[in-house]
């Protein structure tokens, strides 16, 4: 395969990577259900809405998790000068994450009482994190970056890329001892 | 980072966005409730569906809305010349608000005579607005245009960005006094 | 705008416009409602299924239009060198019919036996058809189309814009007077 | 149609096909039904997820799937040169099945015990199979494939092409002789 095209593969990548951030993201507000009730009273609707705190905070958590996700994977593809075959698999497996969070973050949002959908959703946050990394490590090694890429710029995303597995195995832990923070809100 | 790279990191950057308005505007369609009759009688079908106008008006609505903040954004990117991370979270921020569009829409639709989901989503809008408003700002800052457009374009479109939170606001305010003018319908 | 940089703007709104359909097209299959049935026995699943007939018609038929009207907007769109402002509001409102497809495919194979569903159908697909038509008209206009194109090709494709909304007439005058063909099934 | 315009045409058709696989895999996810429990206890939590296990395993089995069927596509679809029009209707055909597959996910998912479902399942991968491997046979005919790509390289994706209808012919084989081995999990 010559340069070119493994260059137009990788954007081919690139890009079906994006559609799957973008929809999995987007696909959060579907989680969040609309309440219908029958009446005109405003103090019902501020009710049934701050009922909704926790799905909206779901929302945004994720929504931001997710974003956080494909900047990071922008990043790092950004450095990226060819396409290689190693790379389609961990990159599945961490798509497969993403497209599975809308569902962690309505079982959390729908139970926020409760410690194992916590537990879950940090679990599923866990296992991106590590997806990730194993991504990065192998996207980042010798003969896939752009020449001219300064190394620090290349230990820097490294590193940066076990931030978030380390803060999902600490909220991990803190849901473990903490259960019932929710119910402080 | 070279000059060839930026510029397909703004791209990347375009296209993530684009695609979470796609999705969002499309998604739009799903809270409008299919109606399920057992019936033959023509009359019953027309009524079921007169019932839908204010979803069928809210779809129209935001439709519109998100096609137009996305022609905004198609025009503002489309004078940039390279990718600055400065535009990075002001327009992931911009899209979540986007994509919490259908939600409020929703609510809206789903509860036609009551002045609080009109309020949350002239809100929204609002925000919507703003978070437009300031990510133009960053972006049509002196830097990140191509060289060679007029600053009277540039001028007109920071101008414009204040359309949409200028008209939310007012719809804001006519919300609270006018809660039900859905009545009228 | 230089005219790289109207190229792209075309490119941008051609994928907007693909998502679209994309997403639309894909959106079908939500409203095709999975049984859940607490037997072991396989007649009954046939049965089952054999109900959702109208459903699986409604997703095949609404797939291969969305189809059909993609692969024309790829065509027609395929002939163009730059992107004129003049095309965003009618592509926008084609884009909003496409995206309220699911709606008029779901209302229709939920209400098999009834004549004010399918007239609904067809009369999107009219509407469809129309802003198809209006857009491509546009589009095909002397100043957009490449040079070197050949008229007969561009008379061709106005010709063929006008095949949906004359089959969408159609199919409305039949609904019309044949309601309940779905009786015959 | 010049050469620079049937290259950037077949752009567009990967565009929209990527589009299509990325949405369908991500909705596969809207079909894992999110489980809501009025408890703190956490054995109830837990045996809710155990109950989910059909549709955990459902959502993975088809995410592989389509994930397989995506890269096959980019591999093939990296070979080609130009864009034919012979290519369109195959594709599409193949999308809408791919499409589809969230039905036929949800439909095995929800009914784990029974055996219609899982035919269902496997004979719409058998399709799916199917279609790719004719989609295949014309995309890698001579005249469209880049030149210098080896003769081996095109005959190798030839018949790897027969291996998801061989392996869905197997699926279903089994599913009919072995209906419930859902039992043993």
């Amino acid at each position: 395969m010559g340069k070119r095209a493994a260059t137009s593969q990788l954007e081919r990548l690139t890009f079906f990577s994006d559609a799957v951030f973008a929809i999995a993201i987007t696909l959060l507000v579907i989680e969040v259900h609309v309440p219908h009730l029958d009446t005109r009273d405003d103090g019902a609707y501020l009710q049934a809405l701050a009922a909704l705190t926790p799905s909206f905070m779901g929302f945004a958590l994720s929504f931001l998790t997710i974003g956080a996700l494909w900047m990071a994977h922008h990043r790092v593809f950004g450095l990226l000068d060819i396409h290689h075959e190693r790379l389609l698999w961990p990159n599945m497996l961490l798509l497969m994450v993403v497209a599975f969070m809308p569902f962690a973050t309505a079982l959390m949002s729908a139970n926020p009482l409760a410690r194992v959908p916590e537990l879950f959703y940090a679990g599923t946050l866990l296992v991106a994190g590590l997806l990730q990394h194993w991504l990065f490590r192998r996207a980042l090694a010798p003969g896939l970056v752009r020449p001219g890429v300064p190394p620090e710029d290349i230990a820097a995303l490294r590193w940066r890329s076990l931030g978030l597995p380390t803060a999902a195995a600490i909220a991990w832990i803190v849901a473990w001892w903490l259960p019932a923070w929710n119910d402080f809100l």
